[in-house]
């Protein structure tokens, strides 16, 4: 193993919400990384996303300025395990008119307001039967909820509960100027190769219109992950996947099938811009490597955060840990979904991402890739005793004091636990000290010929 | 698997002693199942019974009018492993006598009142004398104690604190009229085949006189279990023993070594009638699939409970449990025995027990068959990635509310676990789900085709 | 196994410091044991150790008058492992004289004055340049620091922080009488056999000038060991080293590496006459049969203690730790080093150790001793159900009472679990009772022929 690869330790704050005391080490700046992928964000704001479609396709396309992504086409009936592609939905407009021709309920101001994959509809309907197709959160009556009608062939429209009370009961002109017809399910690859035909994988979803937690915080930090990447050294590949939820991840994994193999690792990012707590959610292995070094750049990363197990339902992890793929893939959210009141609500808008979490999510996520990249097994050459470290000028000169030196310390961990058995990711969590402190330690060793 | 075996989430209190919260599901009234079992203790509280003798058969005979029990008598000198069967006693009265030939202990008001196994003696004896074979309890001054002197020849009377007070120094003459011979060991066996060879063992002693919780309560259970097994289908044969503690235990063993190994699971039910709260102990092996289900149904029985660690002392579980037999038998009782004030006196009476605690001790014993019934180990016949279970009416239809069904969570729990290493408890116990849930679901992914 | 060996169950407070609540056993009284020690250290607290030289050789001839201690001698120049023996130091006087003439630091009062490896110097000083080889302890002014510098020629005074302050800025006159040349590195070897090959190892520092718990107690202790074991049956054979710090330990075993196998458990023995509470260092392996007996025997000792985690840090056990070695060698003390403001000062001194708590850890290492001496595997005889005690005299006879004897719980645990898997330390564990009470328990069981 060479130079220390990426760039660990880049994140810590004293306490939480305190930028100012962000270490800026290296020239990275979690803060302006974090306004950066706000803008990207906030670009990516208005399109009208589903899970196929020109939204997604414009989607991608944008992201291409970022990096090179390639865009994936796959067409309408493929099968792809036990699902089968969907047809291609489109929108150009959607409203409800009320009899004095005013739209009270209008696609144009918010795409949410149309029930995502609504078959098209041009009709004349009495309140009654509309508000069998009306969707509202009374809870919270300001905002619009964000609905879905992929498998069944249906059409509605979300609205405030507000707008619903001010309905009167008259006729109403419906409209969704949709189409739903043979066409592509449409995905962003990008792969950028390392020394190993190993890969990590880093997957989000880019299925959801104007939502900013749900999934574009999450195409915001893969962005930037893949910036970074791109342009230090790897040990390992990596590849982006920028899909719709569940049908693009099933149809990436049942399309290559002969790339599982090589996928030793994987992040699922998504809900990251929020105000709360960091929260990973392991492998359905529990133990990997990754929920590991997830573990354990949390523990001691200064930020609010917590550990959660597996379970089935969630994310793309869903399926990249389903029995038969069963890859070493965890999560990376902070609130988790469904667990705050904004979720797939008008509500989780630009106001609800914020850039220095976002900027805590990615330098979080370097670090832990830090881990994966730097980690490895090393063997103590001179596993009698301990060397005499003094005489390579290892240890301080004058003995007796009380406190002996961290460093110290760090080299005694690594050379007394390098017996070929212990990766250096497992003396981190021996020993309580922070991995990248014993990482260097362990290059320090390797260049006086301690270990190999 | 068929139909699920049993009836499972039989009985759940929303609080302690709340009766009125019993669900009666599947007409299983758990109260009235209590109540019976109160009759049957009711019935067989006069007789003095012994490890051996006409008591124990008497017993016996009164328990074939409620299940087609087998009565076994072994005789006398057989040996049984490192143990011999003992002579067998009788006893028709007893009695100390004062002065005035009025009868200050007798047998006849309470059993306990003679030293069980007492050999006879009918003599006159001063009251210095007398003592050394009088056993009160200062602490219980109203109570009769219960001794026993099985293995050593031997005479005495148990009396209360009270009436040893108020005997004065003058000639006593005593009687027991017992007889130690040569006879028969007796007890009984109620075999309940299966579908399967692989046999469920429950067991219980019969061997205390006048006793209510310790003997009789678990008699009652094993009784009533008895009988509702026998109407439904079972996938196990279960194996219902009536035995004299510890030497009808080692006798069953000795005679059946055969059987032994088709022995699966078993539980002891003793004690299970005292208002204290379910105490289950585990067997010796400690993680046996009884042990696992025992603790499942306990944190979700909505009744008060505790697991104890396997220790050698205790009920019919030491024999079953010894190093060269190590069945993967538990016990159920209520309050531990020798931990209430009661135990091993004449307090342990009609009053100590309850029908509701009886009935709650039979739900949760039949949610605990009901696992074993049920349990099972599954493979996903579709693994890669999640099946699509809308296309087969499994799913909700319009995506995107914040709460996705209980039921859907199991299907995915269920689906994403069986790869043929899981067993349906192991789901339970990692979804943190019921076991009844996770079982239900599996039967319908089954007829889905999903699992097989 | 035949007779208990060593005297287990020693020692117990009721609480901590109260020497009338000792139990006084077998005729060991740890109070008289610890004034002896006490009086052993007191002898040795004038020398003035170093890691070679002749105060380390006037240390091990004294020890001679304890115990047949075998007298090593090591040349200067020869390699061990990585590491080579140093030259060997010697003084025989040093001060520094003001202007007057007047000894202002004077090694005469006491050893500590001098940075211990101090070259030879004889020159005269301003006091600034004299500053730059003044060690002081500014929080502690009355006390003197210990300092050394054996691996890097240099010299120097360690003083107090109120010497210091009194120093005017005058000319100094420096003296270090001291010689640094070939010679040899000194250790006190003393081999105990027993009737195994199999090695228990003892080992303490013996290169400290006048400090007492640090280096006087564990010798102190060690000695008090080796004196009890001589006299009594062994199943190990023990091996006692006296030597200096790291490269002591070092050089014996890169001296003896074809002993190394034969070292089955160890301890290094520390700092464990000061008032703190015991506590017991793991060996690097961490379940190690010397780690369990350790925390069994501190569990149930009634002293204050703690079990400390491995860490490559610390005393000797670092090199017998090392990955190379690895043996099963813990240490004991109390307040662990560098944790009390007296270590490595002129306040280690005889007020700060105590007869009581020297005493409190031979009594302890004793016991600990005593567990891996009659630990072992037996097997139940009669494993088929339990074998019937009563008809052995092994058993109350009268049954019914409420509680059984404690030393018919410990036949029962131990017949159940003496499947010749389970030592009788994890038979202690599981039911917590005491090592000794199962020992015993095992050695009447096995005169009974119910063990073999």
């Amino acid at each position: 193993m060479g130079a220390t690869r990426i760039i660990p330790t880049l994140f810590r704050e004293n306490g939480r919400n305190d930028l100012n005391a962000l270490e800026r080490q290296n020239g990275f700046d979690p803060l302006a990384e974090g306004q950066a992928m706000l803008r990207l964000i906030a670009e990516l704001y208005p399109i009208c996303r589903s899970i196929t479609g020109d939204g997604l396709r414009e989607t991608l396309r944008l992201l291409q300025r970022q990096i090179p992504l390639e865009l994936r086409e796959v067409p309408t009936g493929t099968q792809v395990f036990d699902w089968t592609v969907p047809k291609e939905w489109n929108i150009r407009d959607a409203y409800v008119k009320n009899a004095k021709g005013e739209r009270v309920i209008d696609f144009q101001k918010s795409n949410l307001h149309v029930v995502n994959y609504s078959v098209p509809v041009r009709q004349r309907v009495g309140l009654a039967e509309l508000k069998e197709h009306l969707f509202t959160l009374p809870k919270h009556p300001d905002w619009i909820p964000y609905r879905t009608s992929y498998y069944k062939e249906s059409w509605g429209f979300c609205l405030s509960e507000n707008q619903l009370v001010g309905m009167k009961d008259e006729e109403y002109e419906v409209c969704i100027d949709s189409t739903l017809e043979d066409g592509h399910l449409s995905y962003g690859e990008y792969f950028l190769p390392g020394e190993m035909r190993d890969e990590v994988l880093i997957s989000c979803h880019a299925c959801h219109p104007s939502l900013c937690n749900d999934n574009l915080s999450g195409i915001a930090l893969a962005v930037s992950l893949a910036q970074r990447l791109k342009s230090i050294p790897r040990r390992y590949s990596y590849r982006f996947l920028f899909i719709p939820g569940t049908i693009g991840a099933i149809t990436w994994l049942a399309k290559n099938e002969e790339k599982i193999a090589n996928i030793k690792h994987g992040l699922v990012l998504t809900g990251v811009g929020d105000a709360g707590a960091l929260h990973y959610k392991k492998s359905r292995k529990g133990t990997a490597e990754i929920d590991r070094a997830a573990a354990h750049v949390l523990k001691h990363c200064g930020q609010a955060h917590e550990i959660l197990e597996f379970s089935p339902y969630g994310y793309d992890e869903r399926q990249y840990c389903s029995p038969g793929i069963n890859l070493s893939v965890g999560r990376l959210s902070r609130t988790p979904h469904g667990t705050f009141p904004e979720y797939h609500t008008s509500a989780d808008n630009l106001e609800f991402v914020h850039a220095d979490k976002l900027g805590g999510a990615l330098a979080v996520s370097l670090e832990i890739l830090s881990v994966l990249e730097n980690n490895g097994t090393f063997v103590n050459s001179s596993p009698k005793c301990e060397p005499q470290l003094g005489k390579r000028g290892l240890y301080r000169m004058i003995g007796g004091t009380p406190d002996a030196g961290v460093s110290e310390m760090a080299m005694l961990w690594v050379l007394n636990q390098s017996d070929g058995e212990n990766s250096l990711l497992d003396i981190a969590e021996r020993s309580g000290m922070r991995f990248d402190a014993v990482s260097k330690t362990a290059k320090a060793l390797e260049e006086h010929k301690l270990l190999r």
